[in-house]
This record gives structure tokens, sequence and C-alpha cells, in this order.
């Protein structure tokens, strides 16, 4: 990771293989002066958020005739002077217009580090910074809802005031604590117990957010359990399938279909451990008990699938050998109605065919409902972002420890030591703390060219 | 095809999967007044080659943070208004937006729909919208300037001299023979002879210059022959890797390696047949002599191994079995000189080890000087379309049957027929003269968003 912001960076911001177009980003105090020797127009002069088109050139050899967009330093997303180079999507042509930059003294940019510099020029402050990353990987609704959330500074507002609740809470504390002994009352007892009930609130919430946050950002887990035979393969193939077939209606978008993931509502389900699933149709499936347990404990949701042209009391008997908090995890779902229609006869179940394709609409439906989430509908802030959730936790161990200081007598000069830590924890989040090694290791994850 | 350009199209410019941007365009009347629905700025009287920061919104939902590129009607690349939206380069956003425009009533566009609407509207000619989907997938200094000569209009020029030639040759002929009964001479015989020569001349100087054109934008076949073990496969996996080596060099641009294809110099080389090399470290090989021979006949160069730890004067024998003009293509490489060091005892072989990597870079040179061909040197106009070749043979051929008439005294009027027919294939290139099934099958081949 390169702190020094003294040079001018370049990068393919587009997708690297052919293509009918793509973008080359250049970024730095250099931009236009190196630019103007590449291309075949001075673009010394030219206002800001305008368009040029030209030629790239190499000694006298027309590399690709391009267009040229100029943004001028403080009006760019890094807040440098940048050039966005959009060229023919030729692998040759991209190659060669970054060796041109690259020997006219730009240099390649490392993951990340537009978005860091930007960070840095103040456009953006850190977890703003880190949703873009978000952002871009974002595959469903509710992904995407949180992390463009997040981009645009909800998350970002919402610390402001809690630091500034913090900053309030700690000048009032120091108001009481250092005249008490005068018995005089400057700060309102009741006001300061306020404060801290609010702060205390606002930040477990925050904290418990990351349970949805986090099932948002990853997927919800949902395991498919069983007996051999009962048809767990062919439901997690006709789910898959249909998912797909939604996903490739526009052309040219089709999802690198990311195995064994659907979309329900707007939010990503994710199956666990389906290769074993997708084994059991060899019907030399053992799947013991050891692992049953090990896949309900890891789902957040467990479709248990009954055979309805076997015995079900059996099977219903094997989910009630599953532990209570897990079995809280299940739906019935009884499979091969269209071999025997037992819907008159059990309460409480999903009926299907999964090879009929019956009931499955109704089977997502219930999926749905069980995460128990409507995050979508309402716009609470949700931390998505597990540093963020530890820095949270930190921030909130702080202020306890303040608390228990504070019932204890304690001065404010030691409960100072606390408030601000627990005003540094919140400042890591936003980035008004930082160090070199945190920048590293946030900025390292992006793609490059972002 | 569609070819009622009375509709606004949309379609994905760039890569496709995930990356930092991605690129939307929108062309066709309407794109001003669709983008406006779901753009947070007003684009009616904006300026043409401007840049807009802001949002696209669905039903008071921000879906992305974006940066949008106007180029007023006949100011844009199809001639049509266009606008390119600018957004991170998530897969949800990217299918988003594409179903925003197209719930508003833009049409997914056809593949090359972009290019044949520049076509249509008089931007380009028809050879050198075919030269954008060469230039696309040029990988080599060779295919891309033959590709960038083509879309700058060098093709396009010739032909153009080429068809005023032949109008000129018309209105000559037209004279001498409408006048000749009166022995009046307008024209100089001289003169027609001259230009007759000119035109043949130059139309097969284009024609054969396709034989190079074809190679260089489709590689030019190289075999390499030799008996069972003489090192064939490591010949091949060294020149193969060595080549991957060099194109890594700059990252994110590292070639999706179409196997068995290295550029030496510019010019892209295509081994043939290597399934068949790299079976034979598996010690079974038996290449049969009609494989030897077919191998032989579809390269224009052959590198033929010999095993310096073997007899050599057998192995060269077997060389002589060829055809001649098979021979003629030969580069004799003697392997293993780790092994049995022959320099001193051989002429006119090249020395190499492929396993310790020794000579290659002399077989690489020699490979090339076999090639004779020195197009990137000059500026000669070289056709590299099949299509294109098919109608200058036409050409000719229509040329060839007036002279013919001419000589044999001929009426004009029967002579024109001819002349126009030319006329007809030239104007085929450039799309003077097109068909709906004609524009189907060019554009059909582009990639979506071009």
């Amino acid at each position: 990771m390169n702190n020094i912001n003294n040079d001018t960076i370049c990068a393919l911001a587009t997708g690297g293989g052919i293509s009918a177009i793509a973008l080359i980003r250049i970024s730095g105090k250099e931009t236009i002066n190196i630019v103007n020797k590449i291309f075949s127009k001075d673009l010394s002069k030219k206002e800001t958020h305008t368009v040029h088109f030209g030629n790239i050139i190499d000694k006298k050899n027309i590399i690709d005739e391009v267009v040229v967009t100029l943004f001028h330093k403080d009006q760019s997303f890094t807040g440098e002077e940048t050039i966005e180079i959009s060229c023919h999507g030729s692998k040759y042509i991209q190659k060669k217009i970054l060796e041109l930059l690259i020997n006219n003294g730009v240099r390649m940019a490392d993951p990340g580090e537009y978005t860091m510099r930007a960070f840095q020029n103040g456009k953006l402050d850190l977890s703003q910074a880190e949703s873009i990353a978000d952002l871009i990987e974002a595959e469903s609704e509710a992904a995407h809802k949180t992390a463009i959330q997040h981009l645009r500074g909800g998350f970002s507002k919402k610390l402001k005031l809690l630091r500034q609740k913090l900053i309030d809470f700690a000048s009032l504390i120091e108001l009481e604590l250092d005249f008490s002994e005068e018995d005089v009352e400057f700060a309102d007892r009741n006001q300061l117990n306020n404060l801290l009930d609010e702060l205390k609130k606002e930040i477990s919430a925050l904290i418990n957010s990351f349970k949805i946050g986090n099932v948002i950002k990853n997927g919800i887990p949902v395991a498919i359990l069983g007996a051999p035979n009962v048809g767990k393969s062919t439901l997690l193939n006709t789910l898959l399938n249909e998912d797909k077939a939604i996903v490739s209606d526009i052309a040219g978008t089709t999802r690198d279909s990311i195995e064994d993931e659907i979309i329900i509502k707007g939010y990503n389900f994710r199956f666990i451990d389906t290769a074993g699933i997708r084994k059991t149709n060899d019907k030399i499936e053992n799947l013991g008990i050891d692992r049953t347990i090990s896949h309900a404990k890891k789902s957040s949701i467990i479709i248990y699938l009954l055979d309805a042209s076997e015995n079900i009391e059996n099977q219903i008997n094997n989910i009630n050998k599953l532990d209570k908090e897990d079995q809280d995890k299940v739906i019935r779902v009884i499979n091969k109605i269209d071999l025997n229609n037992l819907k008159s006869k059990i309460d409480d179940c999903i009926f299907i065919s999964a090879k009929e394709n019956i009931g499955i609409e109704e089977l997502k439906n219930k999926i749905f409902d069980y995460t128990n989430i409507n995050a979508l509908d309402n716009n609470n802030t949700i931390v998505t972002n597990q540093r963020h959730y530890e820095q949270l936790k930190n921030t909130l161990n702080e202020l306890e420890i303040v608390i228990e200081g504070l019932n204890n007598g304690l001065s404010s000069d030691l409960l100072a030591i606390n408030i601000k830590q627990s005003l540094f924890h919140l400042g890591l989040i936003t980035g008004e703390v930082s160090t070199d090694d945190l920048l590293s290791n946030i900025f390292g994850r992006f793609c490059i060219g972002k």
C-alpha cells in the first residue's frame, strides 16, 4: 500500500476481457500533463466534466480512437485531477494504453487505491469507502440496499450523532464530578442517565443489527435435511434452476451462477454443504447423525424433507431428535405428493413435489417468512461489516466501564480515559482514527481499478 | 436484426462481471427523455459532451450514484442522441439499471446494433464498421494495426479511388465507342489502357494482400514435426510459457491465454494440432506419414525437430520425404544439444535445447524471418476480411470480362452491364450497396453493446 499520493496512478476500471468498451482511469496531479503526451488534443485548458474525442498515439502510430473524460481536482471521485479513457475493449489496446501511461511516469494503482485516495482526500469516510466494495459485490436487493445506504452516509451520520452524544456525555460528567464536592449541581442527573441510556441503546441496536446485516451480506444459511432418497438433491436443483431462469431474463447480465444460492424477495439464501446433498442421488448416502447435527447448527433455516410415500411418523420422530434450538429452525416439507397425497391428513407442513415442481412457490414464501426480517421495509441502519461490529462492541465495552466507574464514584480524569477509548473505537469505524495497517487491510481487499 | 431505428436501445458496453465500473449505453431519439425519468438531474438542456454526477432512482430508491455522459444527435458514435451511464460494476446494479430502462420503453440492443446504426446514419462505411469487430478482437500488433487502419478509413479511401477510376474508365469507354464509328478519337487509347492496367494492378494487389491479411488476423499456422520423443511437446511449452510470462507483465491485463498461440514481433503464430503434440510425451505416439503430411500442408511454417542424441542423417532423410513445396516451409531445428552438441558438424540448422531454454530466441527470429512479411513497416492497405476478399475477386472478374469484351469490340451498352457489376461488387464492400441479409450477417457476429 502506497500512502504517498504524490504520484499519478492508472488502472483498468472495467472487466479486463474483450468487450465493446473498456475504461482506464488515471488519477493524480500529473494526470493532464501525462495524458497530453499520448492524446491528440491538448486538455490543459478544458473544463471539468467534459468529454473529448481523439486518438491515443504512440510514436505517430494511432493506438485507438477514444473518448476522454476530464475531472478537475476536487471535482472527481478521488478528489484529484482525474481522466477516464474510454477505449475499444480489445485486450491489446487496453494493455498498450496502460503501457504507454506507465512509460510516461504513471504507476499501476494498488487494489482499492482510488477509493483510498478518496478517503484520504476527505471525499468519503472510511465506512463509506468500505461500503463501495460491498456495493460492487452485492447480489441481492437487500445487500445492495444496505450497501448504498452506507455509501450515501446513512451509517456515518448515525455514528456522528453517537460521537456527539459521547462528547456531550463527557462534558456533563466533567461538570458533575468537578463541582460535586462543592455541592453545586450543574448537571442534571436525569439528563446524564438519559444520555447514557440512549447511547447504550443505540449502540446495542447497531450491534444487534449485525445479525441481520451479516446474513444480508453473506446470505442466509439454509440446510436441507432428510432421509436418503427423500429428494433433497431434486429439491435443491428445482430451487436453483428456477432462480437461474429468472436471473437470465435480461440478456448480457446472466449471473456467473454462484452455485447454490437463490434470491427470495430480495434476500440471498445460501444452501450449505450441498456437495453432500448432490451426492445423495448416488444412493450410497449415509448421512450420520453427527453431520446432520453439524448442518443444523450451521444453518438459520432447516428444510426437513419427509417422504410422502414412506412412513411419516417415523420420519417426524427423527426431527424430534434434533436439539430444541435446531428444531425451532425446521420447516417440515412433505415431498413426493405426486406419489401419495397426504394433504388432508397432516397439519403444519408444506406439501410439495420437487420433481413435478408443485408447491415450490409456497415453500419459498415459507422460507422467507422464517427469516423474520423486514429490513427492506424500514430505514434502520444495519451494520453489515464485521470490523464495524467489532469496534461497536469495543465502544460499548468502554462505555460500560465508564458506567461502572461512575457508579463507583471514580474521578472524571479516570473516567476520561475510557471515554476517550470509546471515542477511539468509534473513530476507527469512520476513519477519524486510522493506521497504515488498517488501511492496507481494508483497501487491499478491493479489486484493482476501484 | 431490427432495421427500424425509431426505437431507443440499451446494452452493457463493458464486460458484464464484477468490476470497479460498468458502462451502459443508450442510443435513440428518446434517450434523454427516458433517462430523465430515472436520473436525479434534468439533462434536457445540457450541452453535448458533458458529464453529470447524480443518482439512478427507482420509485424513490437510489439504485446507484453514477456519472452520466451526454452526446447530442449527430455528435455521437451512432449519430443518434446517446447517453452513457457509468455505474458501479455490481451485477445487481447493472441488471437493475437495464431493467429500469426497459421498463421505461428502451429495448435491449441486438449484437452490433450500435455500429449498424452508426453505419446507417453515415458515420462509418460498412468496411469501417466491420473493422471495429476486428479491432476489438485483435491480439497482436499487426492485427491491431490493420484493423485501426481500416477503421480510420485507409481501406475505404483506397476503394473510393478505385471506384472513381472505374467510373472514369466507364466514361472513357463510352466516349471511345460511341464515337469510334465517326472516326473521332475523343479518348486517348493510351489513357484507357493505363487506367485499365492501374485498376487491374491495384485490385490484384488488394486481392494478393489477403494472403498476408488473413494470417495477420487469424495467426500464421506453424507445425512442429519430428520423430517420437524428439521433444516437440517440450518445445511447444517452452515457446508458450515464455510468451505468457511477457504478456502477464502488466497487472490486470493477463491474456485469457488462447492456448498455443505466440506473438513474435507483433505477429500471431498459431501452432496447429498441438493436441497431438502434447500427447507425444506419453511415448505411445505413432504419428503416421498421412498425418505428418496433413500437418505440413496446413501450415505456413514447419519446425522440423531433430534429436541431437540420435542418428541425424536418418532423421534428415525423413524431411526429404515431404513434398517439395512443404520442404520449402521447413526450419530444421536440432534439439537436445545439452546431450550432444553438434553445432560444429551440421550447417543450416538452428541448435536448441527446449528443456534448458537454449537457442529459443534464435529460433523465434528464424520463424519470423520465414514469414517474409513486413506489413508492419509500410502503410500498404491489407485486406483482412474474407468478405472483402471475395468481393474484390468478383470485381476483378467483371473487369476482366469488360477487358475481353473491349478487345472483342463489344458495344458500350453491353460493356456497361459488367462495369456496373464491378461497381456493384465494390459497393458491397463499403456498403454503398447493402441488403438486410448482408447487414444481419455482418452485425450479428458483433458482441452485444457494440
